[in-house]
Formats: structure tokens, C-alpha cells, sequence
């Protein structure tokens, strides 16, 4: 027997990010692509990583670098998480800060430590497909997370009662999301929280984009939100998972979480088992890069993306023929585009890459059921004003064709 | 309710590791311990990785250096991985390859592919406690390994079917295991791979040691003589998984597996879903040392651990009792001592600590059952010969006392 038919059943539901697979194969010269979702590597502090690479490695402070640490996480990145998580009303003691490997194993962890085979995850509806794929292999059923408060908590109660299980938590990300650009207001982040208290559930706020604002005023996070409510972070059932991938560098694999401290042990607990910890130096270099340049080097890459954005926008109000709606982000990375509801975005891609060259991802795998076809998510973050101007120009004009 | 009681039944298994709660409480000032079991950080190749990091931050790879990368590794350090993995008979491609963070993390990946709950997983009596933490939260029954085929295949088949499953893998460290310091003759490991093939399992094979041995013939590694024996690594059930963080530094968190590719690739999916990829810089760092140092560098560690296993070998000729036996390790970082049997590992700690300030890890929590507390763990990797006369002594003086 091949060791194939010995893996346990979870793996049924691994499957290759369509993304990933397709960007490999849409990262190719001469092709405009708006698939990415990377972080612009022009844009990454090179020169501050230089220094505070080769400071984590002086004679003082190499043995460190070098050396097994913690699960937890490196004490003085921790704190200045704390400070940072202070100036958006978190206050916070470094215990309820972990360090993870980005914040794709935040919700890895958070996956393993919730989920039971049948559990319900509410998510968007469309989601980050990398969440449904790190929560895929715990068996979870996927509900549907409104903002708005048209569904019931006894409604989701007893779904997920009908599905063999209960709702573990909520995940949303509030800022900017990972498909669509758009921003959760806080109306619609209290209900989300009024959700989870009623189905005594967590939330899973992913914060992932949240420093890339560019115009409009901050809303409260979730978290922010249920800490003035509850005067204790204790007493909170929201979870944070933060991340320095859009803000540094995605390589260096640095992300945190920030929670109760009972769930923070528990995923103390997990990473010992899983990893040990992140990797020393990554985290003593991003400490060093923070701590000196962190709100002037945002701001620069907040510039230069909303340039982007703004360029895009223009573009897709020019080209964009009747019948199609896109979102209009106040930060992020995206923007999210509807078809009419005959198209099919997967299709339109195959039209689009043969006779114009121009590359996006479908919508449909955002869709914990894949339910919808008729969207796509166009990424503005890795190009230029020219290569926005002119590919939304020719994306304008395959989508006119293909009506 | 409290978010705790929402966890899912799988945690209840995840205990702090007692190695590492231990050493925060042991390696204070003032206390000889051999019970770290970590690389000395005098030995760390600094001054070439400070070299190397520079090198990947330098303006012509500075882009890559901090990107998102690919999930199964660093091509170039699959690469070179793969020329050591033919030095030890065990010729490999590429996608043969999956680069881990760490070691611990291939652990975690197999008891996720593999063990459904209630599964049973073959493992040494004692075997690496880190094993058994990564194992833990996938829910499986332990079953022990011997390496003298004293057990029939048909025996465990039916032990782990009345156990409610299967028995999934056969996991050991064959070379100067952690903890006994021991290593499995080739008579033992073609006896695991029958074993294996019997019960049409897989045997995960832990390499974190192999490269530090210092006196005696290599014994090939069991993936080498399964390979030998079937010429084609797509037939191995074999499961082998490497590690820098003895050899070069553990702080990067960099190790690998080496397996058939269908394993690969659900690795793979699995790691794209769990973390994306480990950190790209450090691969990069590491690659670039492990090309100009590896060799020469593993032998300046093996010459001053050699130095300090000699030292404490004869420390313990010289200074333990009568009824007390201890394994002659012929590289790794340990040496395994077993008190008489009505003495126990743990109380021992105790009294050591108070009269003789000197550490150790008490055996019992490398037991998956707990059952044998007459034992304890010896590093010698980190302290230096006058540390290891002196501090034998005094844990002579104190079993003495005990006895």
C-alpha cells in the first residue's frame, strides 16, 4: 500500500491555494498582472534590516541571535507590540502577546486550537482563502458571517448544532480585507461582537492590513471596541492576530497575537510543540527596524499604495463598461470587482491572459463554498500608475468583449 | 464561559514541556546543569553568518531576501541538501525536499498527515519528549518500539486495532538519540524496516544528531538502507528529517525532510496552509554558510563535544557508586544514567539541586507512558571539563547520599 492511503482524513481537505499555484504560472514577463497581493519589494527597508541584522549579530548579542529562545516570543519585540497595541486603546502586558511565524500560523493555531471536527467557523462570505485553508484541515463547517446583524444568534446556534457541532468563533478581518478593500464600520463590528457574546463564541479579528490606511478616519479595532466594553482584556473573547508581512518584510515570517492570557498559554503550549518558537534574529532584527523607523517607513508605503489605489480607481471609472461595481477601499491592497451575474471570473481570466495579457485572481475560491463566480480581486500594491492605467484599460476592454 | 472551555478535546494533551519549564528555573547563576541538551553558543559560525545575512541583504537579492517565498524551500539550499543527502548514499531531487522550520516542525507536519486519533504511533522507550509533544495534540496511542524485532508485526496490528486504530509510523532516532545518547545498530534498523513494511507503515527517521558523531563507522541511515534495498526512494516508506540547529545554529529555525514526493507534496500543501513558508532570509543565510563552512565547521564542533562526552565519561568511572549504569554515546549531546531501581530520577533533582547545586532532566517525561522514573538525562554540550569533573562529582557525592 502506498503511505498515501495511511494519511489521516483531515488531509482530504488540503488543497494547493489556487492562488499560489496561480501565480506561478501569471508571474511571468509580459504579462500585467494585478493577481499578486505581495507587498511591493521595492518599497522593504533593506538598508534598516542591513543594520539591524548585523547588530543582532555583534559580539553582544550573536549567541542570542543564534540560539534556541522562548515560545513566547522575544521579550523586547513583545513590549514594543505592547506599546503599539496601547496606542490603538489596547493596553496590554507582554503575556498576552506571542510571537508567531506570520499571522497565517495565528490562524493555523487558532484552527487547532478551537476547531473539533464539525465545529462551525463563521467567516466571510467572501473570505481570505488562506484562512479556509489553514482552518480546513480541523473538519470545521463554514457558516456565514454577516456584519449587519440580519441573521440571529439562534439561527447560527442551531445550524451549527444541525451540523454536528457548535460555533467556535467568528474570523473577519475588519480593515481593508483580503478579498474586497472594504472596511467593516463600527456599527458592524459591535454586532459582530454582540454575535459572538450571544453564541458565546471567539472572534478572530485579523489584522493583517490594518496599518495601511489612506484616507478616512480609524475605526476602533473589535478588539478595542470589546475592551471598552468590558474594562478587561481578561474578560475579552476576541482574539488579534497582527503581522508585520505588509508593513516590513512578509519574509521574515513575523507576525503576533494578542489575547487573554489563558489563550495565549494555550498557544504558548502549541508552538512548543509545533516549532519551538520563531526564529530568534528575525525577531531581534524586526524589533531593531520597528523600534527605529516603523511610523515613517508605513507612512512612506502608505503614500506610495494609495497613489496606486487612487490610480486604479481612476482607471476602472474610465474603462470599466455598465454593469460592473467594484469597491472603493479606504487601504488594503484590493480592490474587489462584480461582473455581471452570467460571467464567470475564472473564465474571464482565460480570455483576458490569451488576448491581453492582463492577470487577476477569480473570485470563486474566496467562497468557503465557492458559491459565487461573477468577481474578481485586482491588487494595485505591486504596480506602477502606467501598468494600472493601461492594464485596467485592456481589462476594460476584454470584459466589454466577453459580455 | 470562559474561551478555555471552548478549546477543542485535542488540548488537553498539550502540557508545558517540563525540559523547557525546567531550564528557566535551572540555568540560573550559581547552578552547574547538564540538563540544557542545547548547542554551545560559542561554537555558532557568527562571523560567516553575519557575513551571510549581509550577503542576502545586498542590493541584488535584498528583494528576494525579505519576500514571500515558496512553501517547499529555498531552491538553492534544496539543492545543496540534496548533494549531502547523496554523500549518505541517498541520492534525491529537489522535490524530494521540503525545508521545516526546524525539525520540531517535520515532527508536527507528520503527526498531522498521518494520525487520526486513537492511531498508533511507534515510539522509543524513552524516546525525544519533543516527539511525543508534537505527536500529542493529533491524539494518538503510543506504542513501544523495540529495535531487536522481539514484538511480531500481527501483535501490534492487533494491540492497535483494539486500541481503535492503526499503527501509522515507527518513529526513532537512530544516531546519539536524544535522550540516551544511543545508537541503533544496522541489524536494529533493518529490523524497524521489516517491522515497518509488516504493519505497512511509515518509519520516520529523526537525523538531528547524525551529523555529530565522534568515534566509530557511521551505520547508514535507515532511508539509505531502505533505498538500498528497493532502488527507488518513490518505493521508501522512509521518512527522514534533518536539521541545522545542531550543527550550524538552532536559532534560524531551519531543517528539512526527505521523503518520496507524493509525501512531499501533501507536506507542502500542508506548510503553504500552516505558515506559508519558513523564513526566506535565514534559508538563504543558512545556504550560504552551509556551501562554505559545513564540513569544517561540523568538525570543530565534534572535536570540542568529543572532548567534553570523554571528559564526562570518565568523570562518571571515576565518581558514581556502585548500581549505577550509564550509556557510552559515540556522539550526539547525552549520556543516559540509570540509578538503581527503587531511586527516582525526579526526587533526586531535588535533593541535587539544594545540597550540590547541580541539574539534570529527570527520565520519566521521556516515557510516553511515565512509567520508569530510575533514570536521568546528561548534556555535555555546553559545559566545559572543569565544569563536568566538578559537577559529576557532586552528583556522585549526592546519589551516594541518596541511595
Amino acid at each position: 500500500m502506498a503511505l498515501q492511503q495511511m494519511f489521516a482524513g483531515r488531509t482530504e481537505r488540503m488543497k494547493a491555494s489556487e492562488i499560489r499555484e496561480l501565480l506561478k504560472l501569471l508571474d511571468q514577463p509580459g504579462i500585467t498582472s494585478f493577481a499578486g497581493g505581495i507587498p511591493d519589494p521595492d518599497l522593504f527597508p533593506a538598508d534598516a534590516f542591513t543594520d539591524a541584522f548585523a547588530q543582532a549579530l555583534s559580539p553582544k548579542t550573536q549567541s542570542v541571535a543564534l540560539q534556541y529562545s522562548v515560545s513566547e516570543g522575544y521579550l523586547p519585540l513583545r513590549k514594543w507590540i505592547a506599546g503599539q497595541m496601547a496606542k490603538i486603546d489596547v493596553p496590554c502586558d507582554p503575556e498576552n502577546i506571542l510571537i508567531t511565524s506570520g499571522s497565517q500560523q495565528a490562524l493555523d493555531y487558532l484552527g487547532k486550537l478551537f476547531l473539533s471536527p464539525q465545529d462551525t467557523a463563521l467567516v466571510g462570505w467572501p473570505t481570505y482563502m488562506g484562512a479556509l485553508g489553514a482552518f480546513n484541515p480541523y473538519e470545521p463547517v463554514y457558516g456565514q458571517l454577516s456584519v449587519n446583524g440580519n441573521r440571529s444568534a439562534e439561527d447560527h446556534a442551531a445550524q451549527a448544532k444541525a451540523d454536528g457541532g457548535r460555533v467556535k468563533f467568528a474570523y473577519l478581518s475588519a480593515d481593508f480585507a483580503n478579498p474586497t478593500g472594504e472596511t467593516v464600520d463600527q456599527r458592524g463590528r459591535e454586532s459582530v461582537l454582540e454575535l459572538a457574546e450571544a453564541l458565546d463564541c471567539a472572534v478572530i479579528e485579523d489584522a493583517a492590513y490594518q496599518a495601511l490606511r489612506y484616507d478616512g478616519d480609524p475605526v476602533p479595532s473589535i478588539l478595542a471596541l470589546e475592551l471598552a466594553r468590558k474594562g478587561d482584556l481578561e474578560a475579552c473573547r476576541t482574539i488579534y492576530c497582527g503581522s508585520f508581512s505588509k508593513t516590513l518584510s512578509p519574509g521574515l515570517r513575523v507576525g503576533w497575537v494578542v489575547a487573554a492570557k489563558p489563550v495565549i498559554s494555550q498557544l504558548v503550549l502549541m508552538k512548543q510543540a509545533a516549532d519551538l518558537h520563531s526564529a530568534t534574529i528575525n525577531q531581534m532584527a524586526i524589533c531593531t527596524v520597528a523600534e527605529s523607523i516603523f511610523d515613517s517607513h508605513v507612512q512612506t508605503v502608505r503614500n506610495v499604495y494609495s497613489e496606486r489605489r487612487d490610480c486604479m480607481l481612476a482607471a476602472l471609472e474610465m474603462h470599466m463598461p455598465e454593469g460592473v461595481s467594484w469597491t472603493k477601499p479606504q487601504g488594503g491592497m484590493f480592490v474587489w470587482l462584480t461582473l455581471p451575474a452570467h460571467m464567470d471570473g475564472a473564465e474571464l481570466l482565460d480570455v483576458a491572459l490569451d488576448t491581453e495579457k492582463v492577470a487577476f485572481v477569480p473570485g470563486k475560491a474566496f467562497f468557503a463554498d465557492g458559491s459565487v463566480a461573477n468577481s474578481l480581486r485586482l491588487s494595485f500594491s505591486c504596480a506602477s500608475p502606467e501598468m494600472i492605467q493601461d492594464g485596467i484599460r485592456r481589462l476594460g476592454r476584454v470584459i466589454r468583449a466577453t459580455m
